[in-house]
């Protein structure tokens, strides 16, 4: 049958669930990795649906079709829902039922429910099926409807995986297995099943491109004292890197037999997993005579804390990536005033300055690039057809980062691309303020994110503003941009934050169909150099090199202390970007960066 | 056999223990209604171990003894254990073995651990259950030694329980049944089992006096919308309390038939329990067929938002303890450059003074008067025999409270008698700043006290400095001076901020052996007069009122907002105060509120 529109699609499906008795299935946006980004082919809620939004949970019952998502996509959804025979539910608002309830509603008692257990955390589906169990429905789990219903599905990736050296990751793959060995131990496990991709990667120090700006691998891992198994499809690895590989004790496996391997795990033995980052395929594979350890994964908390190699990384691509900003600000100030700045183009080039770079990968992301009233949509993404151009007035924002084969950038800087309101200076004081505050913060050991976070909106709550985002997130090396276990945010989270992690610190104000400011820098806990009687503290180091436009600042609203952290910050970022720098390269950051 | 040595208790259980085959037995500092202030008859583990202090665990096996505490009571526990018996276990000591891993390794496989589940709390005794299974102990819950082994064991107090009319709590009886009966619909619940002694306190409008500083009685309660009944002993209750009981459809029945009572639920209800907040003998009663709900309080959280009519009492009783203190704080002035002052007289002349005020009951805890290095032991409680004298030199911290029948008072000063270091001013500054920074804080609706708590301590972990206590506890009306459910620590509680909750503002700061700081106000949550578009804030309102002394300030270190506060704080004290006091207390109070 012909499956090109999504009406046609959801036939497809719904001829699917009769023939398998199912009324009603659920798609979520992830994939087998629990992956924030997922290769095409798990790219199954956007191709049944054809809402395109990277959060959102499509569900279709005999008779009707819905996505739920979050405010961030609302207006997007509305419009590519429109006619498809979906509807949108609009989390988080009061007359929105919620997912669950919904399907119970609609399916009855003594129905049944379907998910592909492949692309489902295990956590959510022990969840789901509580809450189904309770009203009598049933739960289906290992029924895929995409393999049939989805004509030409794009296959797993085969990209070539290659290795990063000791030299970049300061630690060696053996290494890091004795020290997860050490974690077992503590927890009484015999082995650890690692899924998502980012945590693969670092465990065996490999790196992939089958995924849009994760420079990960399709691939599953098995750690524990008698042998470590890296399952990914042999064709992806070449002779060396499966000598080099072997060397370091991991055994290779093809990518499929990770379910045959956990299927034959040693009777009796304990395996560690992390609920919501194991899908529930995997999970139920485990062997009955298994005991399970579910716990936050080990692995990316020994991830999170970067050694001094990874950091050296992540100074010298803040050094690349801080060129590569003068540059682009440096055209953005000549080429707005001409006319000749789009959103769009502002990615380009970007992307432009970045590549001149060594090392350079690709984005970390995609850029967001907002101006005036679209800087206010938290997760914008400018289209060529619908795109502003950017007038001398207001304020720009650009969210942007490079994966480098050294290390991974992310950076936000709102500038004023011509005149400003005195609101808009205000709130940007305010948001700076904030910044600040976190970039000065002196904390003691055992202090988590969450406590911290108050630092970045004083200034804010102090005028009754907020924004509804976190102020940070962990960041890998050459790896996935957003990555746990610690923050920084509202919402509670008991990772305490650790010498060697790195955090973005990226507090900010939306103003609807007005403008948005954020400003973002990369931090990196440090042990604070003075003491008293009370313990050991941290602070934290600014590692990202690139100035923060003084225009918008209202200076009388700064204290002395944050007008001393600027100017330092701004000498810094002058005296190491200089070298690299061109003459009137120079002039320009030497004008940036004054001491205000 | 005599009981009136420590060895000779010990020997009484042991042979208790041998009778009933128990390995062990564990004894907890609380009791069956889980009280931070055990009646008497409960204070067993301080009757078996002549350990006195408010918070440790007792385990007796067949060959040792010992007692499990925090730092706070290092101290005094080494004192009051030596000879006895017992050893001390310092709680939080990296070589301190965990107590119930201590238990099971003197026990052994096999054996047999007891506990009184009257006086263990439910969440408590099932973990404890949980960890001795895993080991193959047995625990047995239904035996008491001390109904034995106790000779002359006080009974459970008699004292004439009172009505609060509805002019002080501001609501009946009946309304709060019928919001408590709200609520457990939203929980699908049939009833609640009220056992903590403040939460039947506040449901029934009733007071008593049958524990220290605490004014409840000895009761348990039940809610549903069938019955509301208080279990209480009847003749503590007069004809007219009956009536009036009676009136707001409450039934009243004897303290001990809760257990039948229970045992005889209707079949198939859902009972709602807090599982920190019932015995383990009362939680066991529950019939099998009924579903248990164990959710936090619905009632501590209604308790803890004070209504107009409370705020009104509250408010009340501090102009009248407010008025005490300046009395107080006038007699110290003169008499420490006297040698009259001890830190035992300090508590007696609080007292006194409060006596003389308007509905005063007593204390609402021990007054902790420290001098010098006392101030620095954070519960001390001064002893005749070994306080210290006041010297015109250093500081004094008094941390005290009375108990009106209009409203619960908790204040901590703290005072220069004399002379200061560079040190005592600079710490004494920050301690302030972190007591302003919460005082001055504006916050959305949604936020956590724990958000906050770095608020307190930010000017303290510039200086590498902290307090190892919260920084802010609820607070009862006229009722337990510490009570849930929010608060404002470092650790996580997930309780939101309510307009009308009232809670303590205290940092500090402890110097061993040297000295300590806190600066203590009551704080109530409002909501903030001011917007934007981000939603509703909330802000505090200080109401304690008593001047805090200004001589320790360094001014420098100051903001002018923070001054701002203080000389407005200050303002308000003497504007409110004045009215109440002689001309010669007010040119007082106006010496030490005039602005800095």
């Amino acid at each position: 049958m012909n499956t090109s529109t999504i009406p046609e699609r959801l036939t497809a499906i719904r001829n699917f669930m009769e023939t398998n008795k199912l009324d009603a299935f659920i798609i979520p946006s992830t994939d087998a990795h629990l992956s924030e980004y997922p290769p095409n082919m798990w790219e199954s809620r956007k191709w049944i649906s054809g809402f395109t939004g990277s959060a959102g949970t499509a569900v279709v019952t005999k008779d009707k079709a819905g996505v739920w998502t979050d405010s961030r996509y609302f207006l997007q959804a509305a419009t590519e829902l429109s006619g498809t025979g979906f509807d949108l539910f609009k989390m988080g608002q009061a007359d929105t039922p919620e997912m669950t309830a919904w399907i119970i509603e609609q399916v009855g008692k003594g129905g049944t429910v379907g998910i592909d257990g492949l692309v489902y955390a295990a956590s959510d589906a022990k969840a789901l099926k509580t809450r189904l169990d309770a009203k009598e429905l049933k739960l289906e789990t290992s029924l895929d409807p995409f393999s049939e219903a989805w004509e030409n599905r794009p296959e797993i990736p085969q990209n070539k995986v290659f290795l990063l050296p000791d030299e970049v990751t300061g630690e060696s793959t053996k290494s890091k297995i004795e020290r997860i060995n050490a974690e077992l131990d503590k927890l009484d496990a015999d082995g650890l099943i690692a899924v998502t991709l980012d945590a693969v990667a670092w465990i065996f120090n490999i790196r992939g491109s089958d995924v849009d700006f994760n420079p990960v691998a399709v691939a599953y891992g098995y750690v524990s004292k008698k042998e470590s198994v890296l399952f990914v499809d042999a064709e992806k690895l070449d002779d060396e890197t499966k000598s080099i590989l072997l060397k370091q004790g991991v055994k290779i496996d093809d990518y499929e037999q990770v379910f045959n391997y956990v299927a034959n795990l040693p009777k009796g033995s304990s395996i560690c997993v992390t609920g919501n980052k194991i899908n529930y395929k995997l999970y139920q594979t485990i062997p009955e005579s298994c005991k399970i350890i579910d716990v936050p994964s080990p692995v990316d908390l020994m991830k999170a804390v970067k050694n001094e190699t990874e950091l050296k990384g992540f100074r010298n691509a803040m050094l690349k990536d801080g060129v590569a900003l003068v540059k682009f600000f440096m055209w953005l100030e000549k080429a707005v005033p001409k006319g000749e700045v789009t959103e769009v183009t502002v990615g380009e080039k970007l992307i432009e300055y970045r590549s001149q770079q060594d090392l350079f990968v690709g984005e970390s992301f995609s850029t967001i690039s907002g101006y005036a009233g679209n800087g206010a949509v938290i997760h914008y993404r400018a289209q060529p057809e619908t795109c502003l151009t950017v007038e001398p007035k207001g304020l720009l924002l650009v969210d942007s980062g490079g994966q480098y084969k050294d290390g991974t950038t992310d950076i936000t800087r709102t500038v004023a691309v011509g005149k400003l309101s005195k609101q808009m200076k205000e709130d940007y004081t305010n948001v700076l303020k904030g910044h600040i505050n976190i970039a000065t913060a002196i904390y003691p050991e055992g202090t988590r994110g969450s406590q911290l976070d108050i630092l970045a909106r004083k200034a804010l709550w102090d005028n009754c503003q907020t924004y509804w985002h976190g102020t940070g997130h962990g960041i890998g090396h050459f790896l996935n941009v957003h990555e746990g276990p610690q923050n920084i945010r509202l919402e509670e989270n008991p990772t305490l934050l650790k010498i060697g992690m790195v955090t973005s610190n990226e507090p900010g104000l939306y103003r609807a169909s007005e403008y948005g400011i954020r400003i973002e820098n990369l931090i990196v806990t440090q042990e604070y150099k003075k003491t008293d009687n009370f313990g050991t503290f941290f602070d934290f180091e600014t590692i990202t090199l690139c100035p923060i436009d003084t225009k918008p600042i209202v200076k009388k609203l700064l204290t002395k202390k944050e007008i001393k952290w600027l100017n330092n910050y701004h000498e810094m970022v002058y005296n190491k970007l200089k070298k690299h720098l061109s003459k009137t390269e120079k002039e320009w950051l030497k004008e940036k960066t004054k001491p205000l």
